[in-house]
């Protein structure tokens, strides 16, 4: 007899499951949000998930780990890439299809991303992004729109004007510093960017190292840092830690500098003219980490305490960003295309939502019908047809268990109730409906020990007014009607 | 200076963009089969792309393609794959969770799957299913279910009864032919499974060809045949070709065969409850090419026709299918868990639905606010804001083009409106409404030349009456209800 080897049933590392209630949400916040998308006039689009990979590029924040970047496959002709974002392949699609476009273009997508990077608690290799991007335009209203789309949509959400803040700042400032401090190497820039870019996550002494040597972090990976001289590192602290616009402004005279500056201004006065003038803020330690920002950058921040793994409260953070990238698409034409976007990380918003609602999503399970005697499926037939019809989520039980196993199926199910329908009610036209809402319910506030015994009494001394609500027998007419009523 | 290479911009062979109208009605698909999947009971359940590749093993029926299968990375310990299915994933989710859940487990997921194949017109290697599973029934009724939930989701879905019919047959019934005729090589007889599949793709002379020794297609690529004896090749023919049910039953008395039979009466007597009894029919050409499966066998056919590629008018074919697949689980586990299931191509179904109506979907393109001086940007954020509040999709012009560009942008965006807000309107608190819906529908019906040249005439006359609906000039306050209106 071959014993053959059994498999082990688990996922890579860096991946999960999603089931239930995460589910619902996610349903639920797609649509509110690809609603909230079109009313600000973006149409649909959906790339696939593969790209030639030299289409795409890297322009990854975190090209210095060690397993960095994209999950990439020898085609027969290509290399191709899945994508680590939605932006790369919407510049690919403009530049492939730019004549038969609007101008400008603006486009929402939803979609799977996934990054080849070291995964950790609650980091994942594969999430979802909805993005929102313009494209073919210059105009700052263009950059308004989409921080006023991205505050009206968490808003819509369910967020309180209290609990989310989106900062803005302009990559512009940085390069402008840059400038000034005469750094001119692309990569050690990239470097500092990358450095400032991690001010929530390392803090201002985090952010020192990795400007100057670099820094190890808690798992013992070594990041290498920008090699700055210490006044030059000193400066760029500085910058990123003064919350005051007006002291921003007079920190450098560089022209750079004085672009980001301008454009910020002209972008505030149009978001002021919005119901959220007041949750769109300037904040000069938004960086944001992706190389191929060149103007306006925005970050969604929330603002509620959440537990991490070690169960201590932390403030919840990103729940996604964008910016103005001028120059993606011209990797692939000779003139220069404009384009500015929004991207939001639905799985953080999602785990933000729940943990601040953790209220009871209307579940969708079915009205569970036993089956007492499989020679009486024309009969339950029937009743699931009444139910079903009546747009009732509804099923007759399809395993093989005893009448007990229904049951413990039934409530494993989170069924509102279940439906017995055995020989007396079929001969007498009626039906019986077990209530176990209402018994979960009971059971719920019946915490006390008197309370259970009375319970117990109640059913010795066969109370049944007590307890009947829990189930009723009816005419099988009013079959719908009692469901209804209970859901 | 210089001169940078240019990317071209092109996606990977065997990929492709989706939008507008097409996502439309992807979404509205999705919404209804899940609505009707929960109406059966069915619980939601994400898995991600990715799984560990042996976990997943190989059961395509396509394994003899050149570059068939998955895609496949090395990652840090194991080789991972994409999904080439849902229903892998679920038999390494169920054992990874089986204490968890209820018995049986009844899930539900919509999911892209990728398969690394051969590319073709109309043959992509991403595409989206849609499934729903009984894992833990060994009871038939399960698979009735699942005939009956196939039938009313097509027909939720849109079509009619005599477009669609859901066909069955039994993995058993070919496996008593397989025993009855001594072929016991289980290569051997996958090769014949294989071949009998695809009976609708290459007909009788193209399944007799993969019987025996092998077939050339049309792009030359050979594919080796099961090397049958000519006896043993016209027996498996006159059992696919005969379609009559109780001439079947006399084919063969091997306990296999006659399993199968059986299991096929209880599923009809089950289906023949519902309401659609007619649409589900034995069909002993449903094979089924997956590996897999161990007993009942579905395939949900449309029978319309559509262009081809070439312009012939075609049968629609197959939009999905499943089966029964007892053994799939035990991979993982000593014991067995019997579980059946389906599964909807949910891109060939959204063509088919598609082709079938060509019927205008409601679109959502917005009213466009055309922007006269961006001096008055407080101005038009007001109509933005009443607009929007009223579940208006709207948006201010956002590119820096001269009003004709913003008239045809409004043009390329099918937008149902623009509104102009000049400086006369915004001193008589009026504002014009252009009604692009009405313009459009106008010049389709006027198809003649002297039509045309009525409408010349009435212009040049100035007879603006007739002309006149295309465009208004209202109070402020009549402004939504007039968009309204036109929508």
């Amino acid at each position: 007899m071959s014993k053959q080897k059994k498999l082990k049933p688990e996922l890579a590392t860096g991946f999960r499951d999603r089931k239930g209630n995460e589910l619902i949400l996610k349903d639920r916040l797609i649509e509110i949000i690809k609603r909230n998308f079109q009313l600000y006039g973006f149409e649909p689009l959906e790339t696939p998930g593969f790209e030639i990979s030299e289409n795409i590029g890297k322009f990854l924040p975190d090209e210095d780990r060690p397993m960095s970047g994209v999950f990439g496959f020898k085609d027969e002709n290509d290399w191709i890439s899945l994508r680590y974002d939605l932006t790369a392949p919407l510049a690919r699609y403009v530049s492939e299809n730019f004549d038969n476009l609007s101008k400008p273009f603006k486009r929402y997508q939803v979609g799977t991303v996934w990054r080849n990077e070291k995964s950790g608690p609650g980091r994942y290799r594969e999430f979802t992004q909805i993005d929102a991007d313009t494209v073919g335009a210059k105009n700052f209203s263009a950059d308004a729109d989409m921080c006023v789309l991205l505050a009206d949509t968490l808003s819509k959400c369910g967020l309180n004007k209290n609990e989310y803040l989106i900062r803005i700042s302009n990559r512009k400032l940085i390069q402008g510093l840059l400038e000034d401090l005469k750094i001119t190497n692309v990569s050690k820039k990239l470097t500092v960017i990358r450095a400032a870019d991690k001010m929530d996550r390392v803090g201002i002494a985090g952010v020192k190292a990795l400007l100057s040597k670099g820094r190890k972090d808690k798992s013992g990976d070594f990041t290498k840092g920008a090699d700055l001289k210490e006044d030059q590192s000193e400066k760029i602290i500085n910058f990123l830690t003064t919350d005051n616009f007006s002291k921003i402004v007079s920190l450098s005279s560089n022209s750079t500098f004085k672009e980001g500056i301008d454009e910020l201004n002209k972008i505030f006065v149009l978001t002021k003219l919005s119901q959220f003038s007041d949750r769109i803020m300037f904040s000069p330690s938004i960086v944001r980490g992706i190389e191929y920002y060149t103007g306006a950058i925005f970050e969604a921040n929330l603002f509620f305490k959440v537990k991490n793994k070690k169960g201590e409260e932390v403030e919840f953070g990103s729940v996604g960003g964008g910016g103005r990238y001028d120059d993606l698409i011209a990797r692939f034409t000779q003139s220069t295309y404009p384009a500015t976007g929004i991207s939001i990380g639905l799985d953080r918003l999602i785990y933000a939502i729940d943990q601040k609602k953790k209220e009871k999503i209307k579940e969708d399970n079915p009205v569970v019908i036993c089956v007492f005697d499989k020679k009486q499926m024309a009969q339950y037939n029937k009743l699931l047809l009444l139910l079903r019809s009546s747009n009732i989520n509804s099923e007759i039980y399809c395993g093989d268990g005893s009448l007990k196993a229904q049951m413990k199926y039934a409530d494993k199910r989170n069924a509102p109730a279940v439906i017995l329908y055995g020989d007396n009610e079929i001969k007498s036209g009626t039906v019986t409906i077990k209530n176990l809402k209402l018994g979960k319910e009971a059971s719920a506030k019946i915490i006390k020990r008197e309370d259970w015994t009375n319970i117990n009494k109640a059913q010795e001394l066969g109370q049944k007014e007590r307890l009947g609500s829990f189930q009723i027998t009816t005419k099988i007419e009013n079959l719908v009607n009692e469901i209804k009523k209970l859901l």
